[in-house]
């Protein structure tokens, strides 16, 4: 059977073969719903980075480019934008390559390398990711970019609604995909309301973007799935 | 507020400072059932060790030490018992000093040693446990053994059903104390069948262990909370 595994951080990564399994990097909130959007929006490619001093490199050889780095939620001083997803409307993207700073998505993405493909999913390309995936026959890998390192309730949710849709086909889910699976029943009739508890909620609120988690949180706004092609997430096609 | 914490698998022990808590070690199938048990039967210590050659080398200073390993769920040769909790009854181990082998139990209280304490729960000491870190006002670090450092439901279940007796004192839980929750909340009506769908539970049925898991999943058995002095196990009290 093929398996639908779940890796709850990137510090779990080293357990498994990665180059025998379809990686899918989630990172609610925020990067991967942003790039998601983005890519969906036109944006030609989006490259995450995990150092400000990364994008600034990339500018000096692409002064095209747009830079999106955050620090304490707000923009730093020289750049295009952030990371909220409203940053990546058509109007500011389609066409134009990003060059994104994400720490915890970069590291993620950065231990998946050896990956047979690595796509990017967050809510709003969900049944589009499923629906691919259904079609590769290949292992799939969910893996949570967390915070830190640490286990976060946001990331779970959404392998667990991945898993919703691929469990009863050929996949056999681990436990932790299993675990996954029942905490997103739990929530999906309000995944707001069930993430309010959850203490990384309260930090995002205090930096004042509940928009942007409001956001991150609406399913199938898009069918784009950006895909890993050198050090560049372009959309998939 | 203090701090109820769950580590999902001893690979992510070192995301925290472990020194500021008490650590409470959980490996239900079987290690810290079998542990609860032999010390509420009033074994004088359990050692736990990783490897048989340590066993023995225990048994060439003490001959007095019985000796519990197993190797594809068969008694090691030469062993006095394998990790079955019905070894530890009361007629077997009273008074005794017993060296049992088992690497994800032994693994995690290793990477747990620098914790302000260490003890070992299950669903046989549940309420004792929870009863006694309600009196220490303590940070309290509930670290799963896991399986090969994977996480795994059935040691998940039990932090979620600690974290159900502390949720609502002083306790401020981490989101992977609000997922064990849930989980715990989901499952607690049925454990052993919420357990039959893991494929943990698969390896274990091959092992013919169907009698071991149904016993590790009673609750409340014994008050005895164990507690590492040194390298042995010992009742606290």
């Amino acid at each position: 059977m093929t398996k639908l595994h779940v890796c709850l951080t990137p510090a779990l990564i080293p357990l498994f073969k990665v180059e025998d399994y379809i990686v899918v990097v989630i990172d609610i909130f925020r990067a991967t719903t942003s790039i998601c959007y983005g890519i969906g929006n036109g944006a030609e490619a989006i490259i995450p980075v995990s150092q400000v001093e990364e994008c600034l490199a990339y500018q000096e050889i692409h002064p095209e480019y747009l830079l999106a780095a955050e620090r304490n939620g707000e923009v730093v001083d020289g750049f295009n934008f952030g990371n909220s997803p409203f940053s990546y409307t058509k109007e500011k993207v389609s066409g134009k390559t990003v060059v994104l700073t994400t720490t915890n998505g970069t590291h993620a993405l950065h231990l998946s390398r050896s990956a047979k493909r690595i796509i990017i999913g967050s809510f709003l390309n969900l049944t589009a990711v499923c629906n691919w995936l259904k079609d590769q026959h290949e292992n799939v890998l969910l893996v949570c970019a967390g915070w830190k390192n640490n286990f976060n309730l946001e990331d779970t949710l959404f392998a667990g609604a991945v898993a919703e849709q691929l469990k009863n086909g050929v996949f056999r889910l681990d436990d932790a995909a299993l675990a996954a699976n029942d905490l997103y029943q739990l929530a999906k009739d309000d995944l707001d309301g069930y993430l309010k508890k959850t203490s990384h909620s309260e930090r995002l609120k205090q930096l004042g973007i509940e928009k942007d988690i409001a956001f991150c949180l609406n399913v199938d706004l898009t069918t784009a799935i950006p895909v890993l092609n050198g050090e560049r997430l372009v959309k998939l096609g």
